[in-house]
């Protein structure tokens, strides 16, 4: 009986397919290429192992095995069937990210405290004003809520900036590679808040994080501090946060959102003190994080074949 | 016969102001605080010390002895006879805006890389495009024009992004606390260009620098490379990077520029490819810059009180 991998990601370049075409075939399995899950439907039900991202994916897959899922977040499988029975395993891409990310926040966090998308009105109009009071990452008190690959990365970077401290929110207490100044229990966020210039947040969607920074929580932040959010929209309360950046007395950079895209009629889009951008911070857009995803790919293909323990096995039931 | 100080700086700040008279009346001095050379000029003809920007003020100043000037640059400065003669010392900051011209040029790179300006077009417009392809600075070869205060800051920010290398280019092969990967001599710089992704400038404007980057130098460069200039405007020869700019081989962030403000109806303004920030990167609109900036003069006031030999004193000869 032959034995199929099937992967159903769009624009995954030649050279990559080349890779994982040639690791199929040596392990005595047929590799498919599809763009979209639509036209990967016909061989779904004959898939042992399946790389993808849609959710759809894993149902109608009878011999499903093993998916891997290029996201690190795995929201859109943790109510499979195929999964909860046990039928297959689900590992995600979770370290893939990091590296893209962290870029994206610097970015973000730079443009808000230099007051860029007015610089950029500015020169629209074709003025030259040039005395907008600005801020520094120097100096400034950094809390990093979520210490895995993208807080940590971030962490890296924002080290070499010279901020007065770097802390960490984690529920373990765990500071990886000593990359925070001091690290403090998800328990005790409130702690840290009212001594929080930048607040960063890369945590998981799951329902232990959802609606963690309320308006309670928000309240608790000095007047000015910065709140990038490249983990998942549900973390924070999102008409909480958006009366506190029309009252300008917050910042804000996000990413993600409690629904995405957002509605085209809803107030966030003309929201003053916030840069929207549209889920783009961590997607495979960048070649080194696909190099990464694939080589992470092909260690389990390794793994999966040899019977050996896979590596990044998603928990369905914490959500990560 | 009283001895006066005039500050000649617009919203320097009180607690500035306060240090600063402290110092002078502790030393004899009559110190005055000015926003503006038109409201110093009544007693700028008794001034013994002048801290302050504009070029103006080394005029009509029979009794100064000391200039010292908020900028990095010198320029305003260069052709005034009381240097000349020798009548008064010029000193600069320089060294003051190497953080925050660090963190100008990091935003404007990422934002090039990661395209930001196309992602700002996308959500001004409601969208939810997500898959524009980006660069990242991991794996990039970055080459620092100009290894000073402002390139050594960069570098130190830069690494932490894991680059491929750091090149510095300079006059005398000097490689500061070793942050860059190699250094390469000005007149050796069309080897490095073929295998630069990025390029930083940061040199002075001085007849020597004037023209380093014309048509053929620009023609080195690889397709798609990067140009960011936070040193002056007239290292680059601003038509022939337009060309290149506008056929889309090139990009660039450019916060200085050879007439400024650039003229209105300029054809710059309008230029693909680029990211014009009207000369923002380093000015005093900081308070870390400003106060590294009050630190300094305090600093050279003592030496100057005390007979000692003066910091940061400017060679009027070379222009920086």
């Amino acid at each position: 009986m032959e034995r199929y991998l099937l992967t159903v990601i769009p624009g995954l370049g030649e050279s990559a397919q080349e890779k994982i075409r040639e690791a199929a075939e040596s392990r005595g399995f047929t590799a498919m290429f599809y763009e979209t899950p639509e036209e990967a439907a016909e061989m779904l039900p004959k898939a042992e192992i399946v790389f993808g991202q849609s959710g759809n994916l894993a149902d109608h897959a009878p011999s499903l095995k093993w998916l891997c899922t290029p996201s690190a977040g795995i929201n859109q499988f943790t109510k499979k069937d195929v999964f909860l029975t046990g039928q297959a395993v689900l590992t995600n891409s979770s370290g893939a990210y990091g590296v893209t990310i962290a870029e994206h926040v610097i970015m973000i966090l730079l443009e808000i405290l230099r007051r860029k998308a007015e610089y950029s009105e500015i020169v629209a109009r074709r003025e030259w004003i040039r005395d907008l009071h600005i801020r520094s990452i120097r100096d400034s008190r950094i809390t990093l809520v979520g210490t895995g690959n993208i807080g940590q990365e971030t962490a890296i970077r924002l080290r070499s900036f010279s901020p007065e401290c770097l802390v960490g929110v984690n529920r373990r207490g765990a500071n990886p590679d000593n990359l925070f100044d001091r690290v403090v229990l998800s328990e005790n966020m409130w702690e840290v808040l009212p001594e929080t210039d930048v607040l960063i947040i890369s945590l998981p969607g799951t329902p232990d994080t959802e609606g963690m920074l309320g308006e309670k929580e928000l309240a608790l932040l000095p007047d000015g501090t910065v709140i990038i959010n490249v983990g998942r929209g549900t973390i924070i309360r999102q008409s909480a946060l958006e009366k506190e950046l029309r009252k300008g007395r917050l910042f804000a950079g996000l990413d993600v959102f409690e629904q995405e895209p957002i509605p085209a009629e809803d107030s966030l889009w003309t929201c003053p003190n916030l840069i929207i951008t549209p889920h783009c911070a961590g997607n495979m857009t960048l070649p080194y994080t696909v190099n990464c995803i694939v080589e992470m790919f092909l260690e389990n293909l390794d793994n999966y074949c040899q019977g050996r323990p896979m590596k990044r096995l998603a928990n369905i039931k914490n959500g990560y």
